[in-house]
């Protein structure tokens, strides 16, 4: 059998604070922060926010069922823009409210599974990636968080890219994902 | 005149939650994530949280006050190691809290200086850069904050590049900074 080398309560420890972290990062900040972007389609961090919030309905718990139940077919594929039209008309503090809540059910169900080693190495099948295991899944949904926070960090970032003057030089976060 | 861009209250409002951020971030994380770095040579979390607590101590309110009493030197230069020895001993939390209280004096000493958009032009001698202006040493507090914040978010990701098996291809900050 395959070794799974993560451990539940690493991943646990990341899922259930996300929500804190974007909070503390975001709410209540000028419009200037919270809607800029890096460009011509990217995402700001209220796309950002829009965005995790579709991962919880519709990515993460659904296919770790879609594992453990054996399903033979592929994940529905997920809908990487739906965030445009979910989130019309809503502020940035629900946004936060509504991925706090999603996330709060989410990790109890994942919790709730009570997971082991050996469900951990159980496959599925990914419409493009083809064979993936439950713990790659688990790790992504980790991963996939983090990603988005460094994200929101970034696109803040760059909304003074110029402002920094000659100390661009040293702000090195000013050069990654430059096209 | 020249125009300068920044706001101080948008300055202040990234300034004034970074310590919150990154507790909410780190603070009582397994030591599999705060103890991560990308590598020989790159920083963990808790590492970047002595960094920035360095900065507080030597860089930035100093540096502002060059700049206003019109010193003619350069500023001194910044020790971009000192927190290996400096944070010796001592626990993330204790980090945490020392860097949330030297940032909330920090930023009480910065609104009192009640800076007009003349100040923020005021010109200072960087031993590297040559000349600097107040308006872009404080762009450059912002942008250091989030890019140490993107950095501790990135660092962490790695620890899982390998677990998430091929979703690596669609995580892209697994490839950031990748030596």
């Amino acid at each position: 059998m395959e070794r799974e080398t993560i451990r539940l309560d690493d991943v646990v420890a990341i899922l259930e604070r996300t929500p804190a972290s974007l909070r503390t990062l975001l709410d209540g900040l000028p419009e200037i922060w919270v809607r800029a972007t890096e460009g011509h389609n990217t995402w700001s961090p209220y796309d950002v926010v829009g965005h995790l919030i579709h991962g919880e309905r519709t990515d993460w718990i659904p296919r770790a069922r879609h594992i453990l139940t054996g399903e033979a077919g592929a994940f529905k594929p997920f809908d990487r823009t739906a965030q445009f039209s979910d989130s019309r008309g809503k502020s940035l503090s629900e946004l936060l409210s509504t991925f706090a809540d999603l996330r709060r059910d989410n990790v109890g169900v994942l919790v709730g599974m009570k997971l082991t080693g050996k469900d951990l190495v159980r496959r599925g099948l990914h419409p493009e990636l083809g064979e993936v295991t439950l713990g790659e899944l688990l790790a992504t949904w980790v991963v996939h968080d983090l990603d988005h926070i460094a994200q929101v960090a970034r696109t803040m970032a760059k909304v003074y890219a110029k402002s920094t003057g000659p100390w661009s030089a040293y702000l090195s976060i000013l050069q990654d994902r430059q096209r």
